[in-house]
C-alpha cells in the first residue's frame, strides 16, 4: 500500500528558499540569496549579559512552559513599540507572539482558508508567505504593483469580480522582494477600498523599522477605523532571527482564533527566547541598535546600486530601496533568471529567481538580491561576478 | 459585512489546557492539572554556562537563521538517543527539529489529513493531539484500551470497516492522560496489525526515557520493519519545556513531507534553544540529570498514590504508572469531572476532567491528575482536598 497524504502536501516542492540556505554553507559563494541579516551586529555581549541574569534570577519561568499568546511583558512592550510607530491605539492584549514572523502567515492561511477561497497578493509578493498560504489551497489573486504599491484600480475589479476573497496580503514597506514602498497617497487609496469591502487585510511589516532613507510612513494598521488589518510583526530583522520571535496584532474576534490557533500548533513561543528578549527590550535601546542596522544596510544598498550602475548592462533596471534588506533587478526580457541560476553559482554568485515570487504567472527575467548581509568587498566582487554572467546572455 | 473565517476554525473552542494555564498563576490553588515538569530540577547552572559559551564564541550562527530541518550536531544527538533506547539504524539524517512535541502532532495531521478522513487514537488520548488534528477536520476513531494498552480486536475491527484511515495515533510509554504502558505482547501484536495493514503509525514517547520502574520496552518503532512509524520525541520533560524542542523521526518519504511542511509553518525551530541544547548534551549528562528526575517523580507519584489510598472513597479507582508525568483517576459512573471542577477550585484543588481526552464519547466520570509539578507537602494537602469534593458528591 503506498501511504495517502493529504491533497494539500501532493503539490509541495522543496522551497527554494530552503534548497538555497543549503548553498549559503558553501563559503566560495557570495550569496545575494537569503534574508539574512548581518550578523556582526548581533548584540551578542548584551545579550550574554541577559542570559546570565535570566539563568541566575528568572530561569524557573524562562525554562517553564508559559501562556500561549505570550510573556505578558514582552506583550506590553510590542504594544509600547507599535504605539511609538504611531498605532496609537494598540495594547498588550491585542498582540499575539508567535514563533517567528513565518509562522503568522501560517496562522492567518489556517484561520481564513478553506479550499478554493482566494487570496489577494501583490504581484511579485513574499515566497514565504505564498508557500504558506499554499497548503491551505487557495486561488490566488496577484494585483500589479508599480513604485507607489499595488494598483488599485485592478484590486477594485479583483474585489468587484470574486467573491471568495478571504484576505490581502501585502507588504507596504520595503516589499519583499522589491523593496518598493507604498507611497502615503497609495495607503489612503487602498485603505478607502478596504473599508469598502470590508475584506481583512495582513499587513508584514518586518522590514517597516529599517528605514535609513525619508520617513516613516502611517502602516495600514494605523489607518485602520474598522478593525479590519491584521498586523505582523518580527524580531528577526532588528534583533536577531535565532529567537524566533514574531507577532500578530488585530482586532478581539481575529485575534482569538490566532491564539486558538497557536495552541494546538505548538502551545506557544519559547519562553526562554521571549523574556530574553523582553529583557533587551527593557535594559538597552532597541532603537539604538536599529540605527547601527540602518545605517550599515544604507551603506550596503548604496554600494550595492553603484557597482550595479557600474557593471550592469544599461538593459538592466533595479529598485533602489529606502530601507529593508532587498532589491529588485528586471533584466531584458528574454532572459530567464532561474535557467540563469547554474551558471551564476558556476561563477559563485547566487540570487534568488523572481519566479517563485509569483503564485500565477512569473516574470523570468526578475530576480530578488539581497544586499544586508555581505560585506563589502564581497558585494562589490558579487556584482561584478553576476554582471559577468548576465552580459553573458546579452543579446 | 461579517469576516469570514476558514470551516476549520469555526468550532474551535478555547482549550482547557490553555484556559487551566491561566488557573495555575492563582498560587493558592494546588494544581494537578497542568503537564509541567519540576521546575527545581531544571539545570540553570549548567546551561548558564553553556549561554556563556554560545554568545561569546557562535553567536553568529546562534542568533541567526539555520536550516529548516534542524542544527546538524543536535540532530545527530538525538539520533544517537534513540539508537540507545534500541532504534539502532537511526541517523541524524531521519530527524526534523520541531518547535515542541506539539508542532510536530500538527504537522503529522497537516501532512496526512483531509476533511472528513479518519484518525485512530486510544480512548482516551492526549487533548492536545486531539486539538491538533481537529483543525483538519478529521473524523476521529477511539478504540478501547485495557491495562496492557489498546484493544487490538477493536483496532482491527475499526481498520476492517473504515478505508479512509490516515494514521493511528498512539501513546504506548506513559500514557497522557492515563499514565498507562503498552505490554510488549501489546506491541507487537500491534505492529503485526500495522504491517497487515500498512497504515502509518504516530508514536508519541514524550515521557519514554522518564520510566521510574520496571525495565525499559522496544518502542513501536523499534518494532517497525516497513518503515510505517512516526515517532515523536521532546526536550520539554527531559530537560526544559522553555526551549521548545522536539522532534520526528520518520522514513525518508514521510520525513520530506514533514519538513516542507516545516518550511512554510515556521521555517525552523529556535537556533539558539537548538545550539544551547545541543551544548547541553554535549558537555554534561543528560541521561544523569534525567535519572534526578526519574527519583523525584518516583517518590512524588508513590505519594500521590499512597495519599489517594488513604484519603479517596474505595469506589474511586486510578492507575500507577511506571512512569511519565500523569495519573488517571476514576470516579464512580453517577460523578461528573467536569461538572465538580468548580467546586473543586473552590476548595483550591485542579485537575483536568476526563472528558476532553475522549474526541466522541466522554467518560465523564474520570480526570487526569499531574504528580511531577507539586512539591510533597502540596500533593498531600491537595489530594486531601480533592478528597473533600469527591466525598461530599457520593450517593
Amino acid at each position: 500500500m503506498a501511504i495517502k497524504y493529504a491533497e494539500r502536501v501532493n503539490n509541495l516542492k522543496k522551497s527554494e528558499i530552503r534548497e538555497l540556505m543549503k548553498l549559503m554553507t558553501d563559503p566560495e559563494i557570495i550569496s545575494f540569496s537569503g534574508g539574512m541579516p548581518a550578523n556582526e551586529l548581533f548584540p551578542n555581549e548584551e545579550m550574554k549579559a541577559i542570559a546570565i541574569d535570566v539563568y541566575e534570577n528568572d530561569y524557573k519561568q524562562a525554562m517553564q512552559y508559559g501562556t500561549t499568546d505570550g510573556y505578558p511583558k514582552l506583550r506590553e512592550q510590542i504594544a509600547k513599540r507599535m504605539q511609538n510607530r504611531g498605532m496609537s491605539n494598540i495594547k498588550a492584549d491585542d498582540i499575539l507572539v508567535t514563533s517567528g514572523g513565518q509562522q503568522a502567515l501560517d496562522f492567518v492561511g489556517k484561520v481564513f482558508l478553506d479550499k478554493g477561497d482566494a487570496v489577494v497578493c501583490e504581484s511579485p509578493s513574499y515566497l514565504g508567505a505564498i508557500n504558506a498560504f499554499d497548503v491551505y489551497q487557495p486561488e490566488f489573486i496577484e494585483i500589479k504593483t508599480d513604485e507607489s504599491g499595488m494598483i488599485i484600480s485592478e484590486l477594485e475589479k479583483a474585489l468587484e469580480e470574486n467573491k471568495n476573497i478571504r484576505f490581502i496580503y501585502v507588504i507596504p514597506n520595503f516589499q519583499n522582494p522589491s523593496g518598493r514602498t507604498w507611497t502615503l497617497e497609495k495607503r489612503k487609496s487602498f485603505m478607502e477600498v478596504i473599508n469598502k469591502y470590508e475584506i481583512p487585510v495582513v499587513e508584514d511589516d518586518p522590514y517597516g523599522d529599517i528605514r535609513f532613507e525619508g520617513k516613516h510612513l502611517p502602516t495600514l494598521k494605523q489607518l485602520d477605523t474598522k478593525g479590519l488589518v491584521i498586523y505582523l510583526g518580527s524580531f528577526s530583522k532588528i534583533l536577531a532571527p535565532g529567537y524566533r520571535l514574531g507577532w500578530a496584532s488585530a482586532s478581539e474576534d481575529i485575534l482569538d482564533k490566532l491564539i486558538m490557533i497557536k495552541q494546538g500548533s505548538d502551545l506557544q513561543a519559547s519562553s526562554i527566547s521571549q523574556i530574553e528578549v523582553s529583557k533587551y527590550i527593557e535594559k538597552y535601546d532597541l532603537d539604538e541598535h536599529v540605527n547601527q542596522i540602518k545605517k550599515l544596510y544604507k551603506s550596503r544598498k548604496d554600494l550595492m546600486i553603484k557597482t550595479m550602475q557600474e557593471e550592469f548592462p544599461k538593459e538592466v533596471k533595479f529598485t533602489n530601496p529606502e530601507g529593508g534588506l532587498f532589491l529588485w533587478v528586471t533584466l531584458p526580457e528574454y532572459m530567464d533568471a532561474s535557467e540563469m541560476f547554474l551558471d551564476a553559482l558556476k561563477n559563485k554568485v547566487a540570487y534568488v529567481a523572481g519566479n517563485g515570487f509569483f503564485p500565477n504567472e512569473p516574470m523570468k527575467n526578475t530576480m530578488r538580491l539581497n544586499y544586508s548581509s555581505m560585506p563589502e568587498e564581497k558585494i562589490v566582487k558579487g556584482i561584478k561576478l553576476l554582471a559577468e554572467v548576465i552580459k553573458s546572455r546579452l543579446k
